[in-house]
């Protein structure tokens, strides 16, 4: 890996993500050589995905270099690798790029779409937990209004007009109010030789209420909110199968949709060499001491998404959000310097800052630490609380902009086919130079 | 293609080019009903493709949805489609969604690299003429200095960091000069354990000039910038072959390097049916007369880089760049209506507005009708004409904005791999869901 051997002691840390982010900033010109790794060399900011989906954002106004948040550091070193596996009996990864022997281990490593072992919904449904899954649900998107002027068969047209959203929580929630916005703004604009109005969006949740993890004003009011822009609300339903056109469920209820976006769960990414059963809980995720430390490995702590801290406030761990990723990280950057100047370490304590989800122009719910508000003024925090976290003074300024202008046009520009998703809609001639550009 | 038929002639456009979009603005709510073909569903803005490669812009923020210039149009029908083939016998083209009837043909199809049937270099190198193949450049840049830094192979290193450019026009001239501010600016901060001073710009001519359409005082001008900056220009040189690691010339000088980007020439995009002999220049062009009409087809017409039209200024046809096409699409939709309503059409004539090349910050060259001038100040007229020529206000806010910051801060923040382009970087995971996702 090229790595110079130091005095200092190594600490690799798997993810840039917002756990591994907020820790490597903690160890900055500390004595310790930081090895970051990961699978992208950006950092990408999940709570905006969805706007990416649906051509409000560019894909680049919510990423940022790894390498320039950590530019400046002497005691960095980034390399671009997925790692496989961890030997903890010799402190060693082994990576995409070779192994790689470490002093301090942390696994950052984030979670991805959990299909619960459905793999007839896993092949046919899109995710959208990653830029190019966003792209490519962008893509689909528009190919299916494209594809929809061309056919006579209703059944065909609404099916391909007929987008549902498995999954009540956030990212379900907000890209469901996102879609709904654009059928009312902007399809009757893009296709007046189209009836849009036929366009339908359902969001079908397995429990009985949206944004389960917030409180029940919120989720009563985010349904009003949904159902005001026109989105077919379903609770009490869960998705059983589909075959990338019928949609089963549980109950008599079925759909006829091309488009299935699965936000019904995540799990914990899985490195192997680590799991043994009674470190996993049921989401992969890794059970911690108090100092996220990974029960049974003294070297190896676990921050973020793939990391369970069960706590009285939180018995199944915290939530699998940003905060106590970037929490987690800070602290944990704070203890590798106390452990290594042997002061004793700090547990972890969470800061609950609350949580909101935007469900459209104008429209949020905000849970926070002593109030819970819900409408425009909720819809303004949303968005200067996501300007305040995203990485990088330009892409606030971008995404800023590009917010005003959707606000005062009632536009989404990015409306782009730049990446075919379906194959009709790869050129022939360039198929075989491009469909390597693949993630 | 469910267009319904109308009382007016139907215009079909092939191409939403420069020229497509211009012809297409003046057929607004004129008494005809125009059909844009396009194989993506959006205009790209070709001359700021190489600042996508080098992480200076979004490849969004230079893209425009086609349906939105077309948007409140009463007789306009976009679809997304490639055309195959063309019967001017029955007045119908066929395309990748079916025939479709026109009684008036409006060829603008644009260019495409032309590699002068050499598959070596056409299979190994890299094309700049779409937002897919700029994106492809970008990531393999950053892949090759990731990759650079694994390896002791000090060839191989270099290799990874030479940079080949052949072709000395304005595409070729505005790419080398972007690489050499970004080794010089900014791969010292980002790969502080590489010695990227190593890295090297080539940019290799065939002619005894860069530029060559522009005045030998921009030529050499230009020439002087990019030594300055540290590009190294090698002039009637000829490139005879690449295997994807070594360049041969057609003198004893050859390179070892993994990038070569091909930008040395290009040619009209052909569809069939049209290719009769006399018909076809060099470059695969259409031979016009006056009125764009393709020689020998009164209801087929060409405009931009398909159409070759001789005169005495342009014994060869207009130069395949932006205003010849705007012009050319202007004059033709004013010529459609005059022939609908029985005028006599009027023959094109080109307004020069002269050309400009930008070489890096404070560098650029332009040619004006009466003057001609160099550095900063050309340098701000070169970015007020394009930001002008850009299609979107969004775009042009979120361009300007992008050039504000990396002109403050040196620096070029989109240095993103969304979509590795070498396959050791694809995640063997998500390959077969992303790998679809190619143009």
């Amino acid at each position: 890996m090229n790595i110079p051997q130091s005095s200092f002691p190594r600490i690799v840390i798997i993810g840039g993500g917002f756990g591994g982010i907020a820790l490597a900033k903690k160890l900055a010109n500390k004595d310790v050589q930081v090895v970051l790794l990961d699978k992208h060399n950006y950092h990408n900011f999940q709570p905006l995905l969805y706007q990416v989906s649906t051509g409000g954002l560019e894909p680049d106004s919510i990423a940022y270099p790894i390498r320039k948040v950590l530019q400046g550091y002497p005691n960095f070193y980034f390399r671009l690798a997925e790692v496989v596996q961890i030997d903890p009996k010799h402190k060693i990864i082994s990576s995409s790029i070779g192994d790689i022997s470490y002093d301090y281990l942390v696994v950052a490593t984030g979670s991805e779409t959990n299909y619960f072992g459905n793999k007839n919904i896993e092949e046919n449904s899109m995710a959208m937990k990653t830029i190019p899954q966003s792209l490519n649900l962008r893509s689909l998107i528009l190919e299916n209004f494209e594809q929809a002027l061309l056919t006579d068969d209703l059944h065909e047209r609404d099916a391909l007009m007929n987008f549902v959203i498995v999954g009540g929580g956030p990212t379900g929630v907000e890209l469901a109010g996102a879609l709904a916005e654009i059928k009312k703004g902007i399809l009757p604009k893009d296709y007046p030789d189209l009836d849009t109005r036929r366009a339908q969006i359902n969001l079908v949740q397995g429990g009985d209420r949206l944004l389960p993890a917030m409180s029940k004003i919120a989720s009563s009011k985010a349904e009003k909110f949904l159902e005001k822009l026109g989105v077919n609300v379903w609770k009490d339903i869960r998705v059983t199968d589909y075959d990338g056109k019928h949609i089963t469920t549980d109950t008599d209820i079925s759909f006829e949709a091309i488009t299935l976006v699965w936000a019904a769960g995540v799990q914990a990414v899985r490195i192997e060499g680590l799991d043994v059963d009674e470190l996993l809980t049921r989401g992969n995720r890794l059970k911690v001491n108090a100092y996220n430390q990974v029960i049974g490995h003294e070297a190896i702590f676990a921050i973020g998404d793939v990391a369970q801290m069960e706590t009285e406030a939180y018995p199944e761990g915290h939530p699998m959000m940003a905060q106590p990723a970037i929490q987690q990280g800070q602290n944990l950057g704070q203890n590798l310097v106390r452990l290594l100047d042997g002061k004793p370490l700090r547990p972890f304590t969470y800061k609950d800052k609350g949580s909101m989800a935007t469900v459209g122009r104008n429209k949020a719910v905000a849970d926070l630490k002593r109030i819970k508000f819900q409408g425009v003024f909720a819809w303004f925090v949303w968005m200067f609380v996501h300007l305040f976290f995203l990485i990088g003074f330009r892409n606030r300024v971008v995404v800023f902009i590009n917010w005003v202008y959707n606000y005062v046009r009632f536009d989404r520009e990015a409306r782009l086919i730049i990446r075919p998703f379906k194959k009709q809609y790869q050129s022939v001639k360039n198929k075989v130079a491009d469909s390597i550009a693949a993630d």
